[in-house]
């Protein structure tokens, strides 16, 4: 008997680790202006979104990314009418974020293939696209956010790593233009990539935030299928104090009251690296 | 020029996925009459310790697990004294527990290879194996510990998956034994695998627990080489109120006061398979 050989995707997060997923069945491969866009499906993680070779979202663990990603910020503003997601073109971002009776939300995606394939191939994560109160531009988001003023609730950073398209989302001019589009009481949340592997960028993201936002907080989350399972999120304010203000929405699968506190208290070894940067909230 | 086709570890976490490290080199390899136990050096964890083709321990992410398996209970105890360790043959989670002033600590190990291999190749780890105040004995735990009475002020569990060898350790009948031979002030622990992967092993030990202990909690905390980087652990009391009796050793790079408080913060997809047997101490 011939065995049949799986075709397998091999993501490295060093030189000398990562994971594996089998492909069951590729359902889109295409190269975009941007980056190379790939959907295939897996065994147990379900349909897996890649960009560029890495994890993006896959059906089985978005639920926890997306959800820490919205829910901390969203439950913390006292009013969260109007809000900004950049990038996030799978469109679970937006999913969370019209969980609340927000008025308007703005979804500024550089690839406009992303937002088609995740359509097409990801309804669950895609399924709020159509929401009447998203707007979404395929337009470069550092420039889309230029002399914006005082306008949203909230800015929430749901980019790919910090390499290649989404390089300028951690660059301070970005961060000063974030601050000057938010209101008074407005809150920033941008993914802030893996504690087990990436610290340095961890501490850079954090430095260039503090630059510009009087307070900042770090959180983080487990999440399987990025580098190391786990997961940083930083969160900066104009002087909001960080409390419940919103009620949690039914229905979700990871956040809740007690993650909302627990999620800030940081591992020493992360605590360490961002201690003169960042305020535990709780 | 020809490229050197390195040997990799593999090891999967369910049928359609799972990590891979590479092995530089590997420094010890044989089969005691338990299971297979290797050291091999990654460039990236260290020394990784596998038993049976799963991690158990590597030199870099260790210091999580064994912190976390250990200090929640001891600072907890209102005077941890003398401690069993059942596994834990690596003596990571001796070194932990011998950072406070305990009096006594049992190792019961059943694989006296995995102590001589551990001694040998991962002494950072098995570091506090020669300290005077701990006594090991290469015996099986589930015989060791039956007849004990109101002996211990903490049982650690520190053992493989729950296959195999250490199937026992997570039965009614030890959890029995383990209850009598604690103290009335006594703390039980033992590390309950991945929320992302054994969602019906953890609900199993939870209900077993909740048939012997009166209180039951659950913790988690991140590990990149556990399956899904993200690892539940049980603590079980006879009616002791979990709160920080203990100082908190200096030097751990892992837990702190924030971390004791947070990690007792489920998500909700773990809570709901256990709300009805775990109670949250704070």
């Amino acid at each position: 008997m011939v065995s049949e050989q799986k075709e397998e995707y091999r993501e490295y997060h060093s030189p000398h680790s990562g994971i594996f997923l089998t492909k069951e069945r590729i359902l889109f491969k295409e190269r975009s202006p941007y980056q190379e866009i790939e959907i295939f499906e897996n065994g147990f993680f379900g349909r897996v979104l890649t960009l560029d070779g890495l994890v993006m979202t896959t059906e089985r663990d978005e639920f926890i990314y997306h959800e820490m990603l919205v829910h901390p910020a969203m439950v913390s503003h006292p009013s969260p009418e109007k809000v900004l997601i950049v990038g996030g073109g799978d469109g679970g971002t937006a999913r969370e974020v019209l969980k609340y009776p927000v008025k308007e939300v703005h979804l500024v995606e550089i690839d406009g293939m992303v937002i088609e394939a995740s359509r097409k191939y990801l309804p669950t994560i895609s399924s709020a696209l159509d929401d009447e109160r998203l707007r979404i531009h395929v337009e470069d988001a550092t420039k889309w956010i230029e002399g914006r003023r005082d306008e949203f609730d909230l800015v929430i950073v749901d980019s790919t790593d910090p390499i290649g398209p989404a390089e300028g989302l951690i660059g301070e001019a970005f961060f000063r233009n974030v601050f000057q589009s938010l209101k008074d009481d407005g809150i920033m949340v941008i993914q802030s990539e893996s504690p087990h592997y990436h610290l340095d960028t961890i501490r850079t993201i954090a430095q260039r935030l503090s630059k510009v936002f009087p307070i900042l907080h770090m959180y983080t989350a487990p999440i399987p299928t990025y580098p190391g399972g786990y997961w940083a999120f930083s969160m900066a304010t104009k002087g909001l104090r960080i409390e419940e203000r919103q009620p949690i929405p039914q229905g979700l699968k990871y956040f809740n009251r007690s993650i909302y506190r627990g999620a800030f208290a940081l591992p020493t070894f992360l605590k360490d690296r961002v201690k003169d940067l960042v305020k535990e909230p709780f």
